[in-house]
């Protein structure tokens, strides 16, 4: 394997990236994070199978873009790190992904509804999430996206779009950096748990498209200011 | 008493489980949890009676099938130690069983309704769970599954699930092990929330029958990865 | 003042029960439990003007049944002393009242709406709660109970039940002991949450009078199991 | 600059209301408190720009009432100094402004649904808040108050009440002192949550007008006591 070494900054805030999204609650026993290799646009990082909130810089492991690892030195991988593969496949402006089971993210996606920007905080959802139904795609499975040609088919379904729902599963968001698929996750299960609270109150007026995506670019010039809280919260590693 | 001592790492996981059962909120100042006896198929493990998240090794107190205590020389043990007994005799394939009041399962079995699986972290829920009516047994009770042939109806009620909800009291969860009756308790609370929600939402597409299947089967294969975790969190006891 | 120093292990309890009550979310900056005085049955012991996480022993003063305090020295009062006085004269089996702001509870009083027992844990709603409408009695108030003609109009409404909703206030409970009357204010609350999100769920079931009387009963032989938790969660207080 | 030194102690007031306002989930990453300035009523200090938890006396910085800042000394400051700004300038009365996306309230601003005081708590509600459009004001936009012609809006929205909801944003609310901002931000967030519930439980009996000027000026007299426990909750900052 002639790769080089990744930024030992950026193992470090996959690292720290589990950690927030546990302290958060995104992510529970289950769920992970992976970013693209900065010196490998065709390699990805994310950790070995284990509890997102138990993970240091030592369990990240580098996969190509089939989900095959290079580096796992027999420790197992998720069975899921398809997801991942094949939207940087898919995708060249994705430089980190979740997956997650973010609680209120779930009845949108076995209701077939969107998640749509219930205040600005969350308007990288601009006109709405995707849906991913596995059952089209594969029949009855074990709802898993476990091999190359379900991932495919989930990152054809996020699109362009910052997230897709999977129905009966979670949900995955793609950024431009870590920072910013860590902000999209959690400000995503914020955003589901309002605009479900809304609904129930009544007529749902959502930022519209140009509210969106004006509101999202401002958002991300503001992102560095909770990262460092949350990077504060979670202190050292190890 | 003749009986073999249980082995010691046994006794302490029964300590363990009720630890996460409570960290998590499945279990607070009642409910309990107890594991069959490893050295003899016709006893179980149950702590005295006593909140679970005090539990420690020297708490746990060996029962029989008809939950006479053997050793639990003047400590009272739970009235309720009846549920675990006879689930334990109807269902050999039973190695551990949790009862709780566990919160969001209740308005479930008060209106009728059964859990069914949202999403493949509760596939363990299958075609959905039992409802006994303690009222078609015995009529007005104290709501206490507290003799043998209460405790038998209960695991008539049971049948083959993994988990049967009691109108007005709680819900009782058995697993192949310790961990994954655990599991099964923690993840039919979670299930329970977001089904309400998703009922609130709109119409519900739940894991179909071969779905839950396959998705139950290949979540057991993970259940370590979310134990080591639980673990980790409660640390040493004592 | 001739009357004997009350039991130190009450007042003990007194300032236990304030801070398990703020740490289950029953009080927060505001509400406050009483208990009668163990050596007269015409006094009883409440803390100073002050928020209920912070009491210690010192902060408990004495009041006679018009609201009097005996000891203040100077120190700021409730401005509600009168719910608990005026309890305390109506109602010679109740040894200790709380009164809170308890979340969940405060829906049911502003949509005049009982609270019934869901699970056998609140049993001791019974037939149902009661509720103050101090509107009826002093037309457009503050909506404090801050004298005696309140307090007895509250103490009237409650009747012989075990708790009253105030509508656009809160609620009032009272026990046998200390232990139970905070027991019965935690469970009013876990079973106003539970009673919520079974109606919307569907037709609930609750427990018939029947049921709830003979709960109600075996319940609070269970009592100290649970207090031995709070107390232990407490810690020593100063 | 000739403006004399604010307070000390009022300087750490908004370093202690920023991290109560944190640590009750009313901002998160986001949000900001502001007070007026003591010795210059066309002045107000606010944190430059950075998480609301993490906020030290260092960080306040000094503003005039066009929101320029006198001593940032190359720092960034928020981007919607302006709320604060325009609200001092049109409201005499007003000491202190908090501005957050406190979570509950959203779902009233995006269905055009007043707060109203569910209890007594949440008196100062009055006859219910006021509804900023910022549609109405600019068309589509990143959702911001980022200049002074749309804080001017929006405190010209406000009127004499003390809470404004921000369709798509969040609310803003003012005091006649840090404490009073704090304590109506706290219980702006709680009363939204509380009327939710109502408002799906049943017809809701909010406090009338007289009810609610009454409450709110007897609950002014009792800041203090809550304001000691929130105090005492963060303890010393650095």
């Amino acid at each position: 394997m002639t790769l080089p070494a990744a930024d030992p900054a950026l193992v470090e805030k996959i690292a720290l990236a589990n950690r927030i999204l546990y302290r958060y609650g995104v992510v529970d026993g289950f769920g992970h994070v992976s970013a693209r290799h900065d010196k490998s646009p065709s390699h990805f990082l994310l950790a070995r199978n284990m509890a997102p909130a138990l993970v240091k810089r030592e369990d990240i492991v580098t996969f190509d873009l089939d989900a095959n690892a290079l580096d796992a030195a027999g420790r197992r991988v998720y069975l899921e790190r398809f997801i991942h593969a094949e939207i940087y496949r898919a995708r060249a402006d994705v430089q980190a992904v979740v997956h997650s089971h973010s609680p209120s993210v779930i009845p949108f996606g076995v209701t077939g509804q969107m998640l749509q920007p219930v205040f600005h905080m969350s308007a990288f959802v601009g006109e709405g999430s995707a849906l991913f139904e596995i059952r089209d795609v594969a029949g009855d499975t074990d709802m898993l996206v476990s091999n190359g040609k379900l991932g495919a088919a989930l990152a054809a379904c996020l699109g362009s779009r910052s997230i897709v729902l999977m129905r009966g599963h979670g949900s995955t968001a793609g950024g431009g950096s870590v920072e910013q698929a860590v902000y999209r996750a959690l400000y995503a299960e914020v955003n589901a748990r309002l605009q479900m609270q809304a609904k129930l109150l009544g007529e749902v007026k959502y930022l519209n498209a140009q509210e969106a995506a004006k509101a999202a670019a401002i958002n991300d010039t503001q992102v560095p200011r909770v990262w460092e809280l949350w990077r504060q919260e979670i202190g050292p590693i190890e």
